[in-house]
């Protein structure tokens, strides 16, 4: 009997109805011969609501009592699951991620999996139960519940799948599965079937919905990990090492990419006629890391004159906080000011098959300037080229790209 | 530094403001000088509303997913006023009942504290640390949690008391403390001040508000017990082993009547005319045991003629069940019926000085034929008589006696 692991998001258990389904597709599951581990997150915006108690007490609330707080949603959800099952005749078992073993560092809010001790959850698949685990938290080494970070249950998930070697993590959300570019922007955007880790970890920080560390976590121990529906039986994408579009057949570049991933509210600051000289860099960008600012595209341009600008993106809603700690940080530095702008957009094309292939990034350029959009920055990396763009050119970049490529 | 264990109920943490307010309350306790371990109930009506999702699932929800369900409630509670307290500047750390070192037996709803394992809040405590504790809940000794049943949090407040041989447990309620009547019903019920356990499990078996069993474990590690408002300084009542009411001044009769309280919506049963021999009454009250009913007073009178009648009290919402149960019961016996009659009250009075010092009971039967009311059912135990009598004539015949007794 093959082991199965499966996780169902918040959208997937929102209320009593929907964790009824959720217990009937789990059933389904289980009779066609898998044990089954479920992992689940809370139910719809219950996470959000906690939140909003803690902040409605706080502005910064303390981490331990908030990580504390939170945890019982999963929790909830989890007990929620196991009733259901229970109550339609079969044994279930529902295990707060301490109960699972899911043992994580001492950091509040954002902790790492340090290990999976797998033996309760064995012990009761062993006796015939189904097992559900309360997602995104885990256990310190002082007893304490830690958080594993928001969209941390999928992390959960391909954890527990990589401790007990599962055949298989199915993700199940709201979506079918990744897309070649956001369906709402390209019409003909079509449903990945297969992807690669790596590409997926490029689709994900691109803006498709998937935790980048549980596809890194995949990677490593290779799991296999499906992308579907709740709420349809459709295929899904599969995301796993040997997907078809790691063997490219050299020459036919179109077949390369696969998808047009993008992303709004992107803003930019940039750092004019710094002097060239080491440390600038560290100078600028460790006080933003401190302040949990994530920053995005970084391009430095050196000039003849032994200055140099540095323009790096980051997304809108930071924009402010972000300025103000790089005109402090700054100010210690011989530069000729700081400026930011709003307004801006990412589209990137993703595939292990442009590796090292020529011809990519004139064909994307090309396609950008025939729907008459202009690229404010670039950025590649050795899967992945991302032009920055006004974001009310966006969707029409999307578009060209996406026709110019074939890859709906 | 002396330690107080604090106890906080739903009504005194429903909302955030409350919540602060409670904060507040601990911290100029604290200032006093005393060490705190804080317990705490879930908020408002949230235990309720956690398992009516989970019968909305299933008629009978699964014992051990029904207590990790709802002791979620608790543990939010308990992590809200630990970020209220450090938002105010105080160190202060939320511990599950688990982590409180609460070892239950494995009974799920309705389980028995076994031990209290005390390190962990030691260790916070002498870390200078406010120890608020999720009340209501254990952890039997495979790591799951189980339950203590409805009011226990009262019940875990006691007990960590007696294990750190706390000065006083205090639990702070939405009523000043306990009355010598109902309020609603006599006009002039007075706050008792001081009260001794065995008084108090018959007021609080008759229909005041503190949960039985942690009287009787107040009792045997002599923890002082404070009754009080959340919303006011007001005295309170203090449940202790030395009250005055224990040293009676003989004669003075009135005096030793603590209390007159009462009950409504009582239902009886009465079996007729049953053999007069050996395991009859086993017979009937098995059966009711096993299914959870609370039979109160029980009446047996043996006529002449070698039956007799057995008549005892449930409450009327369990009437039904109760009667179903009697008539499969007494079926293998031979009796001439059961009868069941819906409708009554009770109404008794208390007080450790009544012990044999006659008179009290025909005082009590005289005020209540003055005020016309008919006794159906009379019981006594050395430290309470209570009387039966028609639900419509109760608020009368409880102020007849408390008037009688001069109570008030």
């Amino acid at each position: 009997m093959s082991l199965i692991v499966q996780k169902y998001g918040g959208t997937s258990v929102s209320d009593v109805k929907k964790i009824k389904h959720v217990s009937r597709r789990i059933i389904e599951r289980l009779e066609q011969d898998h044990s089954i581990v479920v992992v689940v997150s809370a139910m719809g915006d219950t996470t959000d609501k906690l939140l909003a108690l803690a902040q409605s007490i706080s502005d910064s609330p303390n981490p331990r009592e908030t990580d504390v707080l939170l945890s019982t949603g999963e929790i909830v959800a989890s007990s929620l699951i196991a009733l259901t099952l229970s109550e339609m005749g079969f044994e279930a078992i529902s295990l707060s991620g301490s109960q699972a073993g899911i043992v994580t560092d001492n950091l509040h809010g954002n902790a790492m999996i340090a290990k999976v001790n797998a033996g309760r959850i064995l012990k009761e698949l062993d006796s015939g139960k189904i097992v559900i685990v309360a997602g995104f938290q885990g256990v310190g080494d002082d007893t304490d519940v830690r958080l594993l970070g928001r969209g941390a249950s999928d992390l959960s998930a391909v954890a527990i799948a990589a401790e007990l070697q599962a055949e298989r993590c199915e993700i199940f959300t709201d979506v079918e599965g990744i897309y070649t570019a956001d369906p709402r922007i390209v019409a003909d955007a079509k449903k990945i079937s297969e992807i690669g880790y790596e590409e997926m970890l490029e689709m994900a920080s691109s803006g498709a919905k998937m935790q980048p560390r549980s596809i890194e976590l995949g990677m490593t121990f290779g799991v296999p990990i499906l992308v579907a529906s709740t709420f349809n039986n459709n295929p899904g994408t599969l995301i796993h090492g040997g997907a078809k579009i790691m063997n490219p057949i050299v020459g036919e570049i179109r077949n390369r990419v696969t998808g047009v991933p993008s992303e709004k509210n992107v803003s930019k600051i940039t750092i004019l006629g710094a002097i060239d000289q080491p440390g600038v860099a560290a100078e600028i960008f460790e006080p933003l890391s401190k302040a949990g600012i994530s920053v995005d595209v970084i391009v430095q341009n050196t000039s003849n004159s032994g200055t140099t600008d540095i323009t790096f993106t980051v997304k809108s809603a930071q924009l402010k906080e972000a300025l103000e700690i790089t005109q402090i940080s700054s100010s210690n530095l011989k530069i000729n000011g700081v400026s930011a702008e709003d307004g801006f957009g990412k589209v990137s094309i993703i595939g292990t098959g442009m590796l090292n292939v020529p011809g990519y990034a004139s064909k994307m350029f090309n396609a950008l300037a025939k729907a008459s959009v202009n690229i404010e920055m670039i950025t590649t990396s050795e899967i992945r080229i991302t032009c920055l763009v006004k974001e009310t050119q966006l969707d029409q970049a999307v578009r060209a790209v996406h026709s110019a490529f074939d890859v709906g």
